[in-house]
């Protein structure tokens, strides 16, 4: 089972960016941490980090090949972007939307989900813990399939 | 660690209600499988379902002496209850809310999250799978704290 | 045929409550009016009263077995409950909706519907009347399945 | 007694029509129904269809004189005409509202009800018995007058 | 000078319909009136009443020809019409808008008012006398130009 | 019968004040203009001009026994003041609400009338030929009275 | 004069719950208060609290035989209940509504009070001397009738 | 191949009204150019031009004997005719939505497109090209069924 | 202990204005009581009324050296003014507002309250007891402190 | 004439994408249908597909030098996108805006249409023949020029 | 040149009224600080502060012969005040509005800005200094005309 | 003191773009003339202008090394990105947003601030002198730091 995480913009940051509200785990921390667990649960694990809402579009789309699921965290384009959410219909592959912190509990701004409609499921709260659980959930649903 | 489980309402009629979109594993069954899960992580678990407001809002502030941590499906309370939203930010306990289908995908009543910002997190959308996951969130909750 | 007939909030005040309104015929008139109704029309009449939203649901529930059809006056649940039209949805009985008062002509917040979507047919606005009529309704579509 | 039945725009094409939405019956199968039943009643029944909302509204000015109840379906106009319920409101008679469908299982805009704050009540929803049905409560309201 | 004053849906029943909100003058006597006054003044009066939406758009369009000014009480089509609007921008004669009863201390919808933006003024609140002040207004319209 | 004309701020500019939108006939002139209007009608007549929402309250508030009628053109707080609101409901007398631009073919924020719910008339459009038709008008209320 | 006292959801962790938004003062101190004050008033008290939304609407209406006036704190229903609304504007027995916190100055949907315009009056945000107020109230109300 | 044509309210004034938004050419011309266009592409052409949403509703109805496709303009019923939305969805012609003017930068109340989700497709903008190329339209769907 | 009391817009009209709404008692006779039962409370009182919303901005800035708490019946300005809303933050005392009628049982504009939420507590709906109660309230809050 | 054609987001999935939305023709398929058919009408064309909101807005600000004609699908960025409305509106060149599908028929957030004020005009839900009419209609365009 | 500053309601409190919004600095100091640089920029200054809405306006009528340019810090008329604005639109004059704190990251009813539109520019969120650099923006202008 | 300014989309059309709107100084004569004012208050001046969200979230994120304050004109951005909001919210740096036009006075989608909440301060209105009066703001916050 092949899975491509995405990381959307200003996730490069993390660990630095206002860590009373994403800690202080790091993302190249959360990504090592999501290659051991890959590893454990037989996942081969592509990782992508872009602040530009284009090249995700374009990472989804040549998933359509390259991954059998989806794990994504759109930080801001949540909220705002249609592209990525007509991407995901596209290719649809089963997609785990994650959320470090959770948004419901933050500016109103942050309660409209754009993308929530069109994946599979949503981890949302749990800071670095929300990725690994999402690998879990992955690897449930590509048990079920 | 203890951890209560809230089902709330019409999840007694798990298995049978609109397969299509809930799927056909009843809430017995789920509760089996959360009390394996549970007695592998060392968790000491209580389950409970109704379908009364008060008597969930009695519940969690029982909760206060007799559990460390709480995973509810808050089902239609979801959409119209302060009252559980207040008996939840009362106890402050650690809580995941957890939902089997992907609420976002359905009627456009069913995206207004009233509980949603008192809890730590969410996981949405993985059939009963979305029970096991809140517990493993629930574990990690539990380590980190 | 055996049609559950469900009576809402506040409806035990019947007769005393607000006249002007709701008219003087007291719920055990009604109740009266519509088995000596049912017996004619060859339909085993089950009533029912609750204040409570859970009790309300519970007895929903048990209709999938003890009833054909349901006749249901949510009185103010018709406005904020998703957990009755949750249970209506579930048990898929052929339901039929009464108002006494016609609910477009009073406040605002009473035009939302909330259980509406859910069921066969409405009828509203006719009095202690709209009870009856829900019979003739019931029994119509008792013919047509 | 005198009836007026008034069918709104669109009802000349029942039985053709989006038959999964309004049945198979046709407006000429209704009146006769309607005019069986009637005649049982002791009613005396006048139909009318049109699609032109001034003749509909020139039709209820004309029943002051001409009818002692109405029985309206105002089908599209329910939603867009004022003229209309001006016209109800002006006249003062008793009134009827008829659904074929329960409109509020269908799109929003049709939520909107323009004319059910000034008739009596309404009977939405049975197909072509909403007819029949609203025959027996005109009948019942003459009998209480 | 010539005027034409348009009676809206529904005014044919002028002095019989709810006379608390709309008074007991009849049409007829509201014309007698009107004449009367237009002759002090000088200005060739025809008048026009319709329940047809179409019909009174017709009835501008010929104005084109036909009149130098329009006194129109738009009745429920104040609220309902783009179509009127429409015609009244298109034909650009001076125009002014009456209405007998206060509509802003009525029903919420009443308080949109789709043709305001495109007459030349308004004269609401006075009853009957409405008009009587719209023809010296369009009287003093026509000394301006 | 004695009326009391009040015109409320920045119509002491009138005038100057961008004379595309109000015109160019000067406060001073309306006033001299309504004089001779109002002797040939016998109506005593007092003009008040005030940028101040508060002197209007109390202008109001003393009209109770200096005055028989009300002529008010409220300009910028006919969309903000509650104040002048209930000072008018308070004094309950007749009252004529007078705009000299169309205030429906400006910007939106202008189209919320707070004070025309407690008027019994509005006349609106016809620069400063609105205040002399709004002395038509009460004079016309005078004669009903 | 006999007052019902009715304490809604979560009152009973009153005292422990969030105490920088509701004090550190007890359900049980409350009560012992009131019931103190009472008596100096010559006021016969029965306090009773429910997290149940249906127990309360059957406490209102046992309240028609047994009570002279109510002092409710709806607490979270105060937001959601039309069924409480419903059964005070059914008793229609003076009432007051009492909120320990101010509620204008917390979340948003606090802000809408579903209650409110059925009862007498309100107090509001002086913690457990709310209630004594709302007594001193009552007593009024007693004095007045 | 059969085409309607259908022209909307005041689309007769063409020509003269408001040139600078709808152009000169006149409804005449459009409909030669049209008849012209239609011989070319093998279509049989009929032109309707109406005021009367109700007379625009009788036509649709008989264009399911009488047509295979339908062109309309709806004009001013774009923004409030539910009436002719219903009609269009009753025959299921392929229907192609015409307007001169880009009606999305005109005033908001003509961004509110009714009829749009039940056409096949839309030309707008093109003046009178727009429906030129609505021939062109309906003659690609004609080859594609 | 120095009490400001503050009577807000158009409340000089006490006793005369629309008595079904605010009752007989006028402003002075409320002043006289206020100032009786002040008295007995040990607390020394000024009462203040006016129709401009700068001069109560101005008391309220004054009453930081010449008050120890402030009583306030915004009247009309407690729905637009947030320059009386910033005068009281500033201040920052000890602050009630009273209002005579229960502003959520009449026009909905009413329910706006901009000032409630920089308050410490509101007492609506007594009538003039309201202000004798707010007299309570400032006595308490005074004994905390 | 010179016509640059630009795909926005998701367009080179075409043909796989959702085909019972998109149809099955591929993007390859599209331009070499347009250059034929521009060949034939003696335009130069221009295609251009970019997944990235930046591209396409520098791609907009070349046109001005390289195009004298636009037709553009911007797809997801239709809802989204100030800074291709900006673009466009800039550059000032005759546009055409094209969609496959019917927009108004799909999800509601698809019904803001950002970019449609700017453009000349739109041809929405043909399927692939929409771009081959908006070559047409630029062609129209051109000729009037 | 001359310029008229406006400081509006509350601002004669600035040092004192809550600091950690609005600084330390008082309004004296302000002032002091505008001459000083006034005195460097040749500008000739005139200050102002008042509390009440109308004498604002007055003010600003005044400048029309007294005034080349303004600076204002509407404060909370800034959200209010119609009448202001049509002041300024009035005078027409060259307008900086002011505001000490980021109105936009406060509470949402403070980022309605009533004004705004009418005035040449805004600088926002500098505290003191937004004054100062109004005072620049002005000299700017002055130049450019 | 090193600060970065961000020009966002289309600016780079400056000049040529919409001049009645965005003036006729080009970018580049901007940049010359911030870089001359920069130097003469010892400001070190890096420029930067993309069409890219995504370019300009990396430019924001590498600025906490190699900036000490930013000035940005987001242009388009300012309505949509969430993501520069986020960045800017992430390097925490004193941050002046800039607008050449006054964007209050413009379209109501223009009227949405996103990025508004999180920068210190708002320049707003004076053409290319919105820049350079930013860049003495970067300098005042930089003496007060």
């Amino acid at each position: 089972m092949r899975v491509l995480v995405i990381h959307g913009p200003n996730l490069n940051l993390l660990g630095t960016r206002e860590p009373e509200i994403y800690g202080t785990t790091t993302l190249k921390e959360i990504n090592e941490r999501l290659t051991r667990r890959a590893r454990e649960l037989g996942i081969e694990l592509e990782t992508f980090q872009s602040n530009h809402e284009g090249e995700i579009v374009d990472k989804i789309a040549e998933a359509r090949s390259s991954a059998d699921a989806i794990v994504i965290n759109p930080a801001a384009y949540t909220h705002t972007s249609v592209a990525i959410r007509d991407a995901l219909a596209a290719v649809a592959l089963p997609t785990v939307e994650v959320h470090l912190s959770n948004v419901h509990a933050r500016e109103s701004f942050r309660h409209e989900l754009l993308i929530a409609p069109v994946v599979t499921g949503q981890i949302i709260g749990f800071g670095a813990d929300s990725y690994t659980l999402a690998l879990e959930a992955v690897s449930v649903l590509g048990k079920r399939a």
